[in-house]
C-alpha cells in the first residue's frame, strides 16, 4: 500500500466528514430561532444514519456486481467478504476507499435538509433518507462512479456534480414542491438566527471540499493538486461575483450573499476540477453563480416553490452548470484520463452532448424516484407537522429543546411588550383623568 | 524517517490538540449563561499547562527509564539528553512521538473539567491538574504504554480506555463527590446556555478522535485504516442508539442526546478500535451506550453526586465498557500484535480477566491517589468557591468577565420584569381609585 | 514528486486557509455587537480578492525574475508560462508551492483590519488591499523569500516574521493613525460581542499555524517536527505568561487574556521556529509576550492611537521581537541551513545584526509604502464612514445585515427601557396626587 497516499486520503475523509455538521452550522444560521435545533439535528443525526446505512447495505449496492447497468447487488452486505486490505490502483486499501465514499453517502442527503426546514417530521425525514440512499444514491454512485452505463458511456464527474449536487438540488425541489410553502412564506424575510454560524459553516464546507475534490484523486498527484488549484480559484472568483453584483444591483455587499457565492463555486466545480485549467475554472465560478444568483433573486420567486434555504438554487443550478461546462472546459492537457477533449478545447460537441445527457438523466431519474418515494411513504408516514407546531417552531415541537437561553428570553421581552402596551393605555386615560381633576 | 508516517502522526497530533478547544465548546455549551466563561477557560488553558508540564518532566517521567514498572524517572526533564531525532519502530522520529503523547496529556486533564463546573476555585483546579498528572497520568501512560507493569501482563489499551476515559472519569466522580454539589443542585435544570456550541464540540471530537485512535497505530498502515473503520462505526452506532432511545421513552430526539451519544461511542471504542472488527465495534457502540444511557438518567440521580456535565457517566461508564468489552472482541485477524484472542474469538477467559484487571486497577489507583492529592491540597488551597459567587456566577466571580452582550441584556430584563410587576400593581390600585372617583 | 512531502503541504495549505475565517471569528467576536458582519465580512472577503490577485499578478510579481532585488517581474501573469508540474528542490510540484504561498497573501492582509474596524469604509478597505498586496506584500516576498536583496543578505526568517507579521503589524499602526479613533474611544470599554468566538478563533489560529510554521520546512523533515514543537512550546509560555501576568496584576485571569497571549506566542515564534532550540523558543514566547502585554497595556494608552484590537501590539510586537530574538536563538544544531549561530550560540553579532536590519528595514518600507499608498487612495476613494453610520454600526451602514435576532432585541429592550422610565415618572406624579386626594 502506499502510505503517502493512504494519509492523503485519510486526511479527505475527515475533512469530508466535517462538512456536514459544517453544513448543519450553515443551514442552522439561516433560519429562523425557532428552528436552529431541528435543523442542525436533522443535518447531523445523517451521520449516524448514513454511516450504517452504507455498511449494511450501501457500499454493496454501489459497488459490487453490476445489475443491468444501474446498481450493485447485495453480496457484499455489511462488507461481507470484503477484503478491506486488497489494494485499490492507487494502491490504497479497499477498505480506505469505502470509508472515503461514504462520507460522500452522508453529505449529500444532508444537502437537501434546506429546503425543507421549518415544516417536515423528523421523522418523515429519517424515513425518506433511508429509502432515497437506497434507490436513488447507491444507484447514481454505481452508475457514474462503478461500472454503471453512464461511467461506460464515457459520462466524466469528478468530484460529484451529478451524484452529489444535481442529484440532491432536485430532491430538494420536489421535496418542496410536496411539502408546501411555510406557513409565513412570502410575508416578509425571516430573520437568521445567526449569521456568524453561516460563516462558520462556509469556512468548514470550503475546507472539507479540499477532501471532497482533490481527494477524488484518490492519489497525491498531479491531477489532486490540479483539482485543489481549480476549486480554490473557481471558489474565489464566486465570492468576489456573488459580492461585486451585489455591490451593483444593491449597493452592499452581503456576508449572507458572500457566503452563497463562496457555495455555489464549490458545488460548480466539483464535477470539473480534476479536468480543467485555472481558466476553466474562473469561467465555471463566475457563470454558475450568475446562473445561481439570477435564479434565486429573479426565477424563484414566480415558481411559489418554498426551497427554503436554496438547496435547489446553490447545488441544483450550480451543479448543472458545472456539470454542463465540464463538457466545454475538460482538456487532456490537464489530466490524461480524460479521452475526448471539450467543446472549447477541440474536442467537438461529443463529451458536451455526454454531459448535457448525464445531467438530463441525473435529473429525469431523480425526479421520477422522488415522486415515487413521497407519494408512497406519504400513505405510511405524516410528511409535515401541524400548523401550530410550526408557528410554535420545530424545536420545541420535535425536540423539546431550544437553541439558547436568548429564545426564552426573547419571549419574555414579547410578553413584556404586550404590558407596556397595555400600561400605555391605562396610564394616557389616568394622566387624561388626572389632567382633568387638577 | 518514514516520510508518510510522519505526516499522518502530525495530522495525528494537529486533531488530537483541536479537541481540547473542541471539549471547551462541548463542556461551554452545556452550562448555565454564568459559567461559560470560566468553563471554556478551565479547559482552554490545559493547553497551556499541560504542555509545559510535559516538556518539564512528563515525558520523563513516562518514558524515561522505569521505577518498579510504574513510572519513569527524572532523567530526560525538559528534553534532556533526549534523541529527537531517533527513530521509533514506525519509522517516526521519537520528538514526534513526544509531540503526539503530549496531545494526550493535554486532553486527558480536560475531560475532567465537565464534572466540577460552576463551584470550583480556579486556582485550585490549577494546582490539582499539576499533581494530577505527575502522581496519576504520566504513571499511568508509562504503566499502560511503555514498559510499565501492567503493559507486560499483556493488557491491551489501543489508544487510552483506562489511561484516559476510565482515569478522567474517575478522577470525575471523586472530584465532584469532595466538592459536593451546585447550590441548585436537583432544583430543575439548569438552562443549556447555547447547544449550537455542543454540536461544535462534539463535531470537532468526532474528527479529533480520528487522530486518537487511528493515530495510535504510530503508522499510516492496515491497522490505523482498521481504527478509522471501527470508531466511525461504533460511532455512528451510538448517536443512532441514544437517538432511538430517546424517541421511544421520551417520544423526541434530542441533540444533546445525540452529542451525548456520539461521545459514548467514541469513548468506548478508543480502547478496542485497533483490535476489533466492524461488528465487534457496533456492538461495543450499542452497549456502551446502553450502559451510559442507563447509568445517567436512572442510576446517577439517585446517587447524590453532581457530576454536572456527566463526565463520569460518558467516559467513565463507556470507558470502562469499552476497556472490559476489548477482552470480549479482540481479535488477531484483525491485529496481528494480539496475542490472545477476545473471549467471543476462542481466546477464552486470559484476555477478558486481563482487561478487568486493568479496569480495576485503574479504577482503583485513580481513586486512591486522587483521594490523596485533594484531602492535602485542601489544606493549601480552598477547593470551593463562597456561595454568593457561585450565584453571581463564576464567569465575573472568577475572571471578571461574561460571555457575550447578552449576558448583561438578560439581567437588564429581569430589572424591567421586576418594574413591571410594580407598575402593574401601581397602576391597578390606580384604576382601582379611578373606578372609584368618576 | 515526493507523495509525502505534497501530502504534508496540501494539509498545510489547508490549514493555512482555515486561519483566515478563524481570524474572523477572533476578530468578529471582540467587536462590538454593531460591526461584526462588517469586521467578519472585512477579513472574509479577503479570501476570493487576494486568490484572485495572487494568480493574477502576485505569484509573478514574488517569484518570477528578479527587478532590483526588490521585486519580481510580470511574465507570469496568470501563472502564463509556469510549468505547475516542475519539482521544487523538497520534491514537491511548484503548482502546490504557489498554492501554499497564496494562503500567506491571504491571511497577512486580514490580520491589519483589527486595528480597523468600526469606522473604514469597505470601499476603502478593498482597495487599500490591492494596493498594499502589489506595492508591499508582493516586495516583501521577493525580498526575503525568493532571491531579493534581504534574502542575498543572509536574513533568516523561517515562516513570516518580517513579510508577515512585522509588516501586517506596522499597516495596522499606520492606517489607525490616518483613521483616526472611533468616536467612543477613550470612553469605556466596549462589551465583547461574544467571546466564545474569540476562542474559536484562536483554537482555530493555532492549529492552522502549525501548517504555517512546519509547512515552512516545504518537506515533512527534522527541520519541520522541530517547527511544530518549538511553535507548541512559545505558544504555550505564551499562554501561561498573560495568564499569571494577569492573575498577578489583576488577580484574575481572563479568556481574551489568555486568548491574546496565545496569539503573541504564535507570532513571535514565526521567523524562529525551524531554527531554535526548545529552550529557545521558551524565552521567545516568555519575552515576547511580556512586550506585547507591556505595549497594549502601558504604552498604546499614552500613544492616542486607536488600534482596536490590537493588531499592531500583538503581531507588530511579538512579530519584531520574535524576528529579532532569532538573532539570538538561532542555531546549526536544529537546522543545518543556518550558516551563522545566533548570538547566544556563539556566532557573535552578525547574524543578530542582520535580523535588526531586516526588522528595521521593514518597519521602514512598510511605513513609507502605506503612506504613500494611504495619501494617494484618498484622494479617490473616501476613508472613513460618517459619525452617523458609525454610531449606527457598520453592519447596518456598509451591510444592512445584523449578526443575529438578539441584536433587534437589544434595540427592542432599550425602547422599553426608556418608555419604563417615563412611565415611572408618570406613575409617581399619578401616585402622590393619589395620596393627595384620599
Amino acid at each position: 500500500m502506499s502510505a503517502a497516499n493512504s494519509t492523503f486520503l485519510v486526511l479527505s475523509s475527515i475533512l469530508v466528514l466535517f462538512m456536514t455538521p459544517g453544513l448543519a452550522f450553515f443551514y442552522g444560521g439561516l433560519v429562523s430561532k425557532r428552528n436552529v435545533v431541528n435543523t442542525m439535528l436533522s443535518v447531523f443525526m445523517i451521520c449516524g444514519l448514513a454511516i450504517l446505512l452504507w455498511i449494511l447495505v450501501g457500499y454493496s449496492l454501489s459497488f459490487s456486481g453490476n445489475l443491468g447497468g444501474v446498481v450493485g447487488d447485495l453480496k457484499s452486505v455489511w462488507l461481507h467478504g470484503v477484503n478491506l486490505a486488497a489494494l485499490t490502483p492507487t494502491k490504497i486499501p479497499t477498505g480506505l476507499y469505502m470509508i472515503f465514499q461514504m462520507m460522500f453517502a452522508i453529505i449529500t442527503p444532508a444537502l437537501f435538509v434546506g429546503a425543507v426546514v421549518g415544516r417536515i417530521r423528523f421523522k418523515f425525514l429519517l424515513s425518506f433518507i433511508i429509502f432515497w440512499s437506497i434507490l436513488i444514491y447507491y444507484p447514481m454512485v454505481h452508475m457514474v462512479w462503478d461500472n454503471g452505463f453512464l461511467a461506460h458511456l464515457g459520462v466524466i464527474d469528478f468530484a460529484g456534480g451529478t451524484v452529489v449536487h444535481i442529484n440532491a438540488g432536485i430532491t430538494a425541489l420536489v421535496l418542496s414542491a410536496f411539502l408546501g410553502p411555510r406557513y409565513n412564506y412570502g410575508k416578509g424575510e425571516t430573520q437568521h438566527y445567526n449569521i456568524l454560524w453561516v460563516l462558520l459553516g462556509t469556512a468548514i464546507l470550503w475546507i472539507g471540499w479540499y477532501g471532497f475534490n482533490a481527494g477524488s484523486a484518490l492519489a497525491m498527484n498531479g491531477v489532486a493538486i490540479q483539482a485543489f488549484l481549480t476549486t480554490t480559484v473557481a471558489t474565489a472568483t464566486s465570492m468576489m461575483t456573488w459580492m461585486v453584483i451585489d455591490m451593483i444591483t444593491k449597493g452592499k455587499p452581503t456576508l449572507v450573499g458572500v457566503c452563497t457565492g463562496t457555495l455555489c463555486g464549490l458545488v460548480a466545480i466539483t464535477p470539473a476540477c480534476g479536468y480543467v485549467t485555472t481558466t476553466g475554472a474562473f469561467w465555471i465560478g463566475m457563470i454558475a453563480t450568475m446562473t445561481s444568483y439570477a435564479f434565486i433573486t429573479l426565477l424563484k420567486p414566480r415558481l411559489g416553490i418554498d426551497d427554503a434555504l436554496d438547496a435547489f438554487g446553490c447545488h441544483g443550478v450550480s451543479g448543472i452548470m458545472g456539470s454542463i461546462m465540464t463538457g466545454l472546459f475538460a482538456t487532456k492537457a490537464v489530466n490524461s484520463t480524460v479521452t475526448i477533449n471539450g467543446l472549447f478545447y477541440g474536442g467537438g460537441f461529443k463529451l458536451f452532448g455526454l454531459q448535457l445527457l448525464a445531467t438530463a438523466f441525473t435529473i429525469a431519474f431523480t425526479t421520477v424516484m422522488c415522486i415515487a418515494i413521497i407519494v408512497l411513504l406519504k400513505r405510511v408516514v405524516k410528511m409535515r407537522v401541524d400548523v401550530d407546531e410550526e408557528k410554535l417552531g420545530l424545536d420545541q415541537g420535535e425536540h423539546g429543546e431550544v437553541a439558547d437561553y436568548t429564545v426564552s428570553m426573547s419571549s419574555e421581552l414579547s410578553d413584556i411588550q404586550t404590558h407596556s402596551n397595555e400600561f400605555q393605555g391605562q396610564l394616557a386615560k389616568l394622566m387624561a383623568n388626572h389632567e382633568r381633576f387638577r
